[in-house]
């Protein structure tokens, strides 16, 4: 049977600030990616959302990204990949404090926002961030853009990678994301949008903004969940895979080498 | 052989700036206490303080404060027991990557600045500290001042722990430090801060600031390493210490009940 | 004819993180008082309220706050005066900076939080903050819970001052609002609530916890505007305070010696 | 008589962290530029630092950097123009706030870092941040490179400008800096710095790093007071410029257009 897992970034809150339905939306995906307070989240939220994703027993990561709380991690900065590794050892050994006292694994890093589209096109910093992972659990697996920089560094090292598509975003050519101020960057048809992801996972094929089909391995897809019109898409995207007898699982059990 | 354990702050620079002597202090002690980027440190410093530490042996301890960097935590803060908690895990979580990506294992865990005076004052602080400790290593020390409530709480639940005691600080008839705002706070006189140091290890005994007798014992004494005269005295110390037969020893080989 | 303001903090969102319907509140109050970056907002956010706010005409304040993004500036730090006062002078000049630039004048400070609490009850630190308003420009209204030492210290070096009550509170004897850990500190009850704001307006007396009347000179009343029920009492204290005559109306023109 | 300004950076301590030799440097330079809590600084610093130019009559300068206290505001960060120039205001108003309460005007407005190298050469930045200082006080000079963008937006909107420059710094045939990572990028030979100071300063004239002479014209030159061999370059530069009669005079006697 074929498996997907379906992602999506939780623990977005800080302080007095809520953002995200994570309640709504756990009961609907495989594995969530947890803000480390970097860029979002503090530790109560880090603790509250562990303990919920445990309970759903979902599939828990950490999701580091820049020092930048007053940008959410979105903007690029120019910090040297050692820096930046640095920046994922601590935010990952944050969450998997939290992890260990409520006696759950981690089960796979994404780095978010900035900080992963700047790995997805930078070997050497994708090969740091993979190397940090690996030196402090070579089990882990490390989430990244299918055919991006960040898969084929963690490949090179040997760590388990997971492969992440799109359902409503369009792809180059090359197979990297048509960038959000092109035409036709994000696919609003969410009939498209579906029919593309089951392709993507049956065929491993998407057609490219330039028409032309490439290939596509997807691992997982990535969900969002802090709005009312994107819950109903993941319940749609929910119902087309299981029509298709499409399992969907937690990426441990869909990564080829990751532990379980 | 009584043996004793002299631990540092250590890994307090932060970014361009630079703080204590890390580099001179570390061959004079046997613990060290690394800041874990809430009070002071960053990502970048803690990796390198991690590295200096386990080149020279000396056991590695969390030292994590209130997020306060621009009062560098020794500012008292309102902050409930269950987040001063879990502010805990998420900084020993953090420190603990950069020693498991090194391949040493941490050993203790001491608040900092106003968090470590906050807990010694305060049973339910202190008792959620030990817990957020034991929960993700049940193995590690907490340190706490000799007599404190953190002590205290750590016993209550069977967390190992290790008194700490200072040379050039009086103390009150109950075993409390006398607060620096009142005369005598400091024993400026070299020569009997470490002749009461020297008689706090042997015969567990200290005059107090109204000239009784109380009972301390001490698992670690307080050093500085932040300038010239602070390392002299640590020096004097040691020379001490090494005419009394007493042996400088890391907490892990001075507290009952801690893993070696 | 009898005027009064309603005030209304503003300004609260950070980042991608989203608070409050300033929006919607913006119309229903008098004066508002606009975060500065330290427990909430960002300079984004302060330039777009400022432009709201004068768009609205509304007396525009500054609402400085500890350094504690974290806690939303509602937890106490032991800060001393002098540094509080130096915060107020650093958030106020950043307000400033945006009022200038938009061609309006700052109409008054009020401080946040547990700095508002804290001033209220510690004269010394009351003091500094007037000075430091004062310092930067005297003719500026520091807002201040009616009877505190916040209104004390302001009256006592000529600064122009604002006496703010909340309609939804209980009072002790002594004018002081009763705490939230004790019962009957909030008044649900929405009529008694609107009758007690009209007799403080009008007869300058509240019922205290105790049962006994006491004296209460409203310059200012607290009110919310974050959630849909919030906007509903607002909409119901002004009808009351309409039907009995009595104006909204800027602190500037309800302050003896402010500037208008 | 030939007039050219001496400036530094200044207030970079923050919190517990020293950084500087302030009071070594403030003696020797007509300018300072003080770090406004985003890069450096807090405030208790900066109304120190705002005293201590006060009182030495030199020319007070905001300067604004990336909120990146980590990295020192030294990291490029893809902010958009308009919050960058947000940024500045913030900034800008909260020095302001200090010189207000001090007595003393601001003269200037130097980027920080990133912000200053980033604006340099991105005109559409420079634009924002010349009209952001000249939304505040149109009478402020904006301190950029010698013939960068910075230079241009402000002279395009009317705002006043001084063009600074590198005694140990290359330049290249366009006016810009010689990257730090290019071989001969910084002067190491004192002689030869101080006389291509010289000639800037008479001639208007420097020989870039492809032998070719260009025109430059220096209204003030950067110096660092931050250890001891950078106080003895200032005390040359200084001797300098006095053997050729030239005065060391704050930007606002130096500037065309500057108010006094």
């Amino acid at each position: 049977m074929i498996k997907v897992d379906l992602n999506c970034d939780l623990g977005e809150s800080f302080g007095a600030y809520k953002m995200g339905m994570d309640d709504k939306v756990i009961p609907m995906i495989s594995s969530c990616n947890i803000a480390c307070g970097y860029h979002a989240s503090d530790p109560m939220v880090m603790q509250k959302t562990v303990a919920m994703a445990k309970e759903a027993g979902i599939g828990i990561g950490a999701h580091p990204g820049y020092p930048d709380l007053m940008g959410f991690g979105r903007r690029n900065m120019n910090v040297s990949p050692k820096e930046a590794a640095a920046y994922v050892t601590y935010q990952l050994g944050a969450l998997y404090a939290f992890a260990k006292a409520a006696g759950v694994k981690l089960q796979h890093v994404k780095p978010h926002g900035a900080l992963y589209n700047m790995a997805g096109k930078d070997y050497k910093l994708a090969l740091e961030i993979a190397e940090a992972v690996q030196d402090f659990d070579s089990s882990l697996i490390l989430m990244g853009l299918a055919g991006s920089e960040s898969v084929i560094a963690a490949q090179d090292i040997g760590l388990p990678v997971a492969r992440e598509v799109f359902a409503d975003r369009a792809y180059m050519p090359d197979g990297s994301l048509v960038p959000r101020s092109r035409e036709g960057a994000v696919i609003h048809d969410e009939e498209l949008a579906i029919s593309r992801v089951i392709r993507m996972v049956k065929e491993h094929r998407v057609t490219a903004i330039d028409g032309r089909d490439i290939e596509i391995v997807p691992d997982s897809i990535c969900v969002h969940g802090d709005n009312e019109k994107a819950l109903v898409f993941v319940t749609r995207i929910r119902e087309a895979l299981a029509a298709e007898g499409i399992e969907i699982a937690p990426l441990s059990e869909v990564v080829r080498g990751a532990h379980h």
